[in-house]
């Protein structure tokens, strides 16, 4: 079974991070995140972002996704989320958990991604009414659960419905390294300069290995944050091994280059499928993902080679990462031309 | 400032260690935990402990002992422990934000020893009384915060108070590897032969990375705990970087000879300390921690040059490591010896 | 401003349970439960149900609700209820609450109503899958927030998934008293005999003051509920004013008098609106609760002086209680006859 | 068995108190809070407070105090009291609970009664340092557990030190009625003139029924605090027969007349007991509370006639309340006088 498109962490460390690993493993540090690696790193995230924020690692997605909303979300409040998002649909109630039973409220929206108008309408719904869980915060994913982007604009519009309203505004970016190379931004037009308050950062799904970073624009969401980090289990006595990482990987640019290797994997997997009988994509190609709908015989003889996600009314989902090899790719595509019965390995050539 | 007695855990990873990582790195594997090499992990401590028990690897030793207790550990619920436990004194209430609410009670004893008479105590003072907090688990540490360790059968006296009243026995082993080095028997000796429930295996203070295991021996208290972990952020996609180590750790005996290794070094240390004026040994050294009395002036002079900490109550740790080295132990005796104006160092020519 | 159809919780103490209270305040007597007064009024439940439960009291339906599904839900599970239940659109994050982070799995039906299959299908979508929250409980609300019933038939229908997949079958009975009324069968049909595992009893609705009971007909779910009640704040200091009203009030059969009445005002009410231009009755009329689809302009005139209830998607809620009297009914469809320019009052001669 | 020294809250509603509910009984009215009647209540305690502070009612002193502590403590705070504190000892983890793992941290003191040095000691112990809960909160009990006041003077001290330390000061005011009768001080004394932030005010133990209130006299703390106590299923439906009785007792006096009573109830009491061999009153009277040191065999004796509850090294509680009358204080001297075999009753006449 070949699982190297049936998640994005599938995929092992990359050269760069296992160096910085290896690297930082010299001598006795202080603990629990006092020592030069971990500063250095905190560093780096200012550096990239062109701002003071507050910065914070953790060991899973899940974590830094939860812990952050805990940050300003209490029990009695709700949480906006797309209702596809990896909030409601995969974290197995880490935001209620996290929060102490804070409601996530679920909003549609095409290919993954929330409209402000939507977003309006839900927190406008119950407005004032203490009977039901008094919104808090938006939580968008950037790049979406869908592999799709929102672009500065949309984040933007998005903010100001929170603003209007007193929510703050958290960005999952498990992917958010795809996002920025879909966009050709800088990541600062993505996150503070629209109005984002908290990112999730991730590490893991970039190349990295357990490490995700918390990222607060807005340094007053950040009070007792260690604390809470280290009450939530999240808080590493040899923090440097999360840490390490991140400074090559950001400075050096390895998270763009390998997010840009990903996005253009998925790119040349869509156009490889073009006019694949009976296969069809579902949405937009705009970072690693690729959803496409298949004829059932198709699926069935496909997934006994290779490993991808069905995804509930969404299809399946291939992902790329940072290691997805051109020939992975053409072999993918080689093998749904043949169950297909189409032509499509062609259209690679 | 040399940190090589400030913690077991400012220690980097033991080469073993890193090399299972490095071996673990390649190619796209199953994420979240369902790969090879965490399976292969999960047998390891089967064999080790002689039993069929339940492993789950989690990121902290907070983490792991937490969600241990949570497992069977409800908001309503107590739980007994050593007033100096690391679960009480350092753990930020972690085992109350797991539980939702549980309430830890503290127990005293010497040496941060618990006995089985106090722990029946404060179980009968409130029995029946639903105005307070029903204990449901005894949590004891091995090797204690103090450095001492439980024998196998001061482990099966406090399980039978545990059983006679319908509490579940709990092991932080952050220093698990420190305690059987210390008593020379197998680890079945120390567990679940002697009633223990469920054991947090501490990976990090024995010279690996990131990873704790939790290990059920009652596997019923094992139900759902794989949805607590998931939930609690704790279940890494790369899981392998948090299990890789294990098998080479504990099947080719590093962890037992790391752990004697370090409890060596603290045995040569309170050695080399003997006579020194002022200088006084608070607890017996039975594992890898030495718990000095020391002279103010003497505190200030040697605070400068090493990293060490204060317990409330019971003077200054300095704690050895799979790292320590026999001229590091000579350098902080030489360096006590003459802050202290005694010969001491002599003592370990 | 009219409150009577406001909801039946905006009707005073019906003169029985203010009478129990009254006689009840009698010198000194045990506080927090071990009173004759509440044991009096367990020993009342057991003789309706027919069945030897546990039964407690709190004083609100929330708490209720909350209470009793936290006694058998975790953090990690979810509770399957219909999208329109109150315990997902009226107790603010309630459940989640109690529960520590539970998750409420809503499902859709027709009239208020869930139906197996739909539930069936939500239990099965990530049966296994550790990344969503685990179902644990089912529940159904009875008499429904539409103001319909479940007959034996469909409870036992609904229980039967919950004991193949697991779950446990829970019964907001705010109205519980409303559906024996409708369907005038013994309690324990609705209850116990067709599989139900907890209820609660509303007192509020049927006439009482501030109290609920929650009662398990599986005794073993009520282990360490007496705990749970009282760390939550609901084991009140005097309880006998809680229990006092139940004796009469169940034994004497006011509860089901007064259930009658309502069900009876609601039935009288809608008949009266039969052929009124432009109001449409949206559900059917099986309890106390009569749920229309007004023109904008009647509800403009309507809601000067009466207090209705809107409902998202559902129209507005005419609420019967135990003291809606006939001229009030009479009032109320001669207001909206005279505003929907019908003749609609004619048809309650 | 004879009730009425057992506790406070033995006794039934006063007569002011049912009148009251009676009073309040009359046709429908707005549910859950938006009523006249409750209205009126709020007015009643601004004006005895002679300030602008929000009030909220809830069915338990439990609530009350977890609910006030829940409004600005979260699960990784912890909670300064004393070791005797209503909250530690009686309240099954209640604050733990509703903080969602709040820790508290106990501090001796004489007679019930915290110091400013004890609290700033163990405020300052652990300071800053992110391994251990961050003390958010001083709660004091006024009157204390043990029978004791304290003066406003007292509290400003203690107002102080949370002052000095960012700590909000609650109060939990069970019988803080006996406290202002005992010092004969407008209530702004001993609440926000001092300093206090937030005070359970209680009504059950005073003369009423199910009814407590929480009185934030900063504003700014009670945010959010009404979807709090829905959340946590404290918002009566029918609010009213909770805050009917207190225009009542505050503004006609009996609150204070009440505890005014009790307190000299116990004082007569004490007095009665003066002499007798073997029986040692243990804290100064000051409220409506009497611990007695008794021996053995006059327990025995006693307590087949008395309800009274003994206290963990504070000797056997004795509790007036406003039904106490001269009549049962003379029986119980009497029979405590046959006991121990002295001629304390004499003492009376």
């Amino acid at each position: 079974m070949n699982h190297s498109f049936a998640s994005d962490n599938a995929a092992p460390l990359c050269p760069e991070a296992l160096r910085a690993l290896e690297t930082a493993n010299q001598g006795a540090a202080p603990s629990y995140g006092d020592d030069a690696v971990t500063e250095r790193a905190v560093e780096a995230f200012k550096e990239l972002f062109e701002t003071d924020c507050a910065v914070y690692f953790v060991s899973t997605g899940t974590a830094a996704n939860a812990l952050a909303l805990s940050a300003f979300c209490r029990s009695h409040h709700a949480i906006v989320c797309h209702e596809g998002a990896h909030l409601q649909t995969d974290e197995c109630g880490a935001p209620e958990f996290f929060t102490g039973g804070a409601k996530l409220l679920l909003v549609g929206g095409a290919h993954g991604k929330l409209g402000p108008g939507a977003v309006e309408a839900v927190v406008r719904r119950r407005a004032g009414d203490v009977h039901f869980s008094k919104p808090a915060a938006l939580s968008l994913t950037q790049s979406t659960e869908a592999g799709t982007v929102y672009t500065g604009e949309e984040v933007a519009a998005l903010a100001e419905v929170c603003r209007a309203h007193g929510l703050r505004l958290h960005v999952d970016g498990a992917r958010f390294a795809n996002a920025v190379a879909s966009l050709d931004v800088p990541p600062r037009t993505l996150t503070w300069e629209a109005g984002v308050d908290v990112l999730s950062f991730g590490g893991s799904k970039n190349g990295m290995g357990l490490s995700e970073a918390v990222v607060f624009f807005d340094r007053d969401l950040a009070k007792d944050f260690e604390y809470r980090r280290k009450q939530a289990g999240q808080l590493s006595s040899k923090m440097r091994f999360l840490s390490a990482p991140w400074p090559r990987m950001l400075l050096e640019g390895h998270w763009l280059r390998y997010a840009r290797h990903a996005n253009a994997a998925a790119a040349r997997l869509a156009l490889g499928l073009r006019g694949l009988p009976g296969v069809r994509v579902l949405h937009p190609i705009e970072a690693n993902a690729v959803f496409l709908d298949l004829p059932e015989e198709v699926h069935e003889g496909l997934s006994r080679a290779w490993a991808y996600h069905p995804f509930e009314g969404s299809g399946h989902r291939f992902m790329c990462s940072w290691q997805t090899t051109d020939a992975e790719v053409q072999a993918l595509v080689t093998d749904l031309g043949r169950l297909a019965g189409g032509e499509a390995a062609h259209h690679m050539r």
